[in-house]
């Protein structure tokens, strides 16, 4: 089997744990052959600390290249429609980072145009994809833990303890940036089910910023997920699924090594990185490039496992989060 | 100092707890003179395993006692309005178990009478005395976890694996059962302000009872209290004070024997029984007895540390959350 070539759109700091992830993964089965940044110069210092072939300063001159095999979208995330549509209209199948776009309405247009290019699209939410969430699944479907009652997750990072996330964030929303890993717990947990209702609540600054967030999810058969997500304070950011016999908890679960499970704790060590990254155990996200060359070679349009119509769902219920509190993006006016 | 003299409604497994926990505190400053139940041989079995001098088969015999310095009401909840009512009309104080009432009405009556007659009325939650929760205040006092920003606690016990718990409550609802003690952590935290908005989520089953709620509490200043209960499955227990600097968790935070803190786990070890046990850390209910003594003692109405007003806050919130689920108690319709 060739190698998978993907080009690198961005030399930000989660293309550099990108890279490193692909890099403990066999050289003959996923390669870098080229990254694009705003600037020449960002392109080429993370090409030559890297390793890769060739850097541009345009991400239209990414998308002209015919050895590409799909595109890894690692810019802002205000940038993931513009860039993914570019990238998609050059027939380019796009590995797009969480959140893939800011409102429900830009995620539609991203998929809906893949599907008329026929084109792979898959939003890059990495945790899927581990070991430990397999596992998860299975320990829920061998009913271990009983008839699932309730999710709960919870995920906070001060922004001041995430190096220039201010900075870097053009609308430092809590519900855009960070509730997505919750939310798509939620969904692996009750397979994509439609909640059937949702619930927020949420503050918003004098700035227009939403710095904490609680969204509670209804659905069928008295079941529950609530979920917490904050700016302005780190927290336990764990994961529990509550069952009639017994319960799971899932420290990090967003890129978790380890299900405490009734029968004992399951550990899932990842490999070691060899070269600094710069977010919680990136090595992970070996397990998301696997799948897309999965797909890829099969002709699969999207992952079974993290669907177009979950990242449609998980868009529209953190749009009607948004509205709840508040929150407007420009995306949202246009 | 003269002893003080208990007089105990109910002799079931609330009540059995709280006499092994006054045993655990010298004789010549706790004794209970007296049980009362709906069955006098109840009563006198209970007498006789705690070594009582009288039982009756009614409260109001009990109430008739001169001799009984505070009244224990350990009854069913559906129960605490009449015969509170009942013992303050007797000129007795009155240290009632929660939730005090089914609803806030009934609580503003009974503490209304409590004033009128210039008698003490206490709420019984008992964490509110646990030297782990003044070790929680003194630490947030201290700024050792920066502006505190979020709290959360979960609790659920499944009913099924509480004994005749189904039976013993009239109304299976988790609103009115298992709220509290969330409600008064989140009250202790944020020193009984008033939230700015209360919003609920729960399920209402067929048979009109509510077995998971959310309940989120928003505050002045962006801070949030996140509160998750259970019917139907058993949960992790834990709260968690949310900082800007760091945070604390407390397991088992209704009755906590450690705090989970920046500098280390703080330890607060309870007294072993001399008797078995119906519930968790039971003994720990000591502290609360101290509290009422010393309130007696110094011609207090109401304990500093539970207010009337914060009893009256969490049961106007539980009504409210009630509403919003849609459970409806026989006392609401009176």
């Amino acid at each position: 089997m060739a190698p998978t070539r993907w080009g690198f759109v961005s030399a930000g700091k989660i293309c550099n744990d990108f890279k490193v992830a692909l890099d403990t993964l066999p050289k003959d089965e996923h390669q870098v052959v080229a990254v694009a940044a705003r600037s020449l110069e960002s392109a080429q210092k993370f090409a030559k600390t890297h390793d890769i072939p060739r850097a541009y300063g345009s991400y239209a001159e990414l998308a002209a290249q015919e050895d590409i095999d799909v595109v890894y979208i690692g810019n802002i995330h205000s940038q993931h429609a513009p860039v993914t549509t570019m990238m998609l209209q050059a027939g380019k199948p796009v590995l797009c980072e969480k959140p893939m776009s800011v409102n429900s309405r830009e995620a539609r247009q991203m998929i809906g145009l893949a599907k008329e290019k026929n084109l792979f699209i898959m939003e890059a939410v990495w945790s899927r994809y581990f070991p430990a969430y397999k596992k998860i699944r299975d320990i829920i479907d061998s009913g271990a833990v009983g008839e699932v009652k309730v999710v709960t997750a919870c995920f906070g990072f001060k922004v001041g303890d995430v190096p220039r996330l201010r900075e870097r964030l053009q609308s430092p929303s809590v519900i855009i940036n960070y509730s997505n890993y919750c939310m798509s717990f939620a969904a692996m947990v009750f397979e994509g089910e439609e909640p059937q209702d949702i619930t927020t609540s949420g503050h918003l600054s004098d700035g227009g910023d939403d710095q904490t967030v609680t969204v509670v999810l209804k659905y069928s058969g008295n079941r529950m997920a609530t979920l917490l997500c904050c700016l302005s304070a780190n927290m336990a950011n764990e994961a529990y699924v509550y069952g009639t016999k017994a319960y799971l908890k899932i420290p990090n679960f967003w890129c978790p090594t380890e299900v405490i499970a009734p029968d004992g704790t399951h550990q899932f060590p990842l490999p070691p990185p060899e070269k600094p990254l710069n977010f919680v155990n990136s090595t992970g996200m070996r397990f998301e490039a696997m799948e897309v060359r999965r797909c890829l070679q099969e002709g699969l349009t999207e992952s079974p496992l993290m669907t177009h119509a979950m990242s449609l769902q998980i868009a529209g219920i953190l749009d009607q989060a948004r509205t709840v509190v508040g929150v407007v993006s420009d995306q949202d006016k246009e």
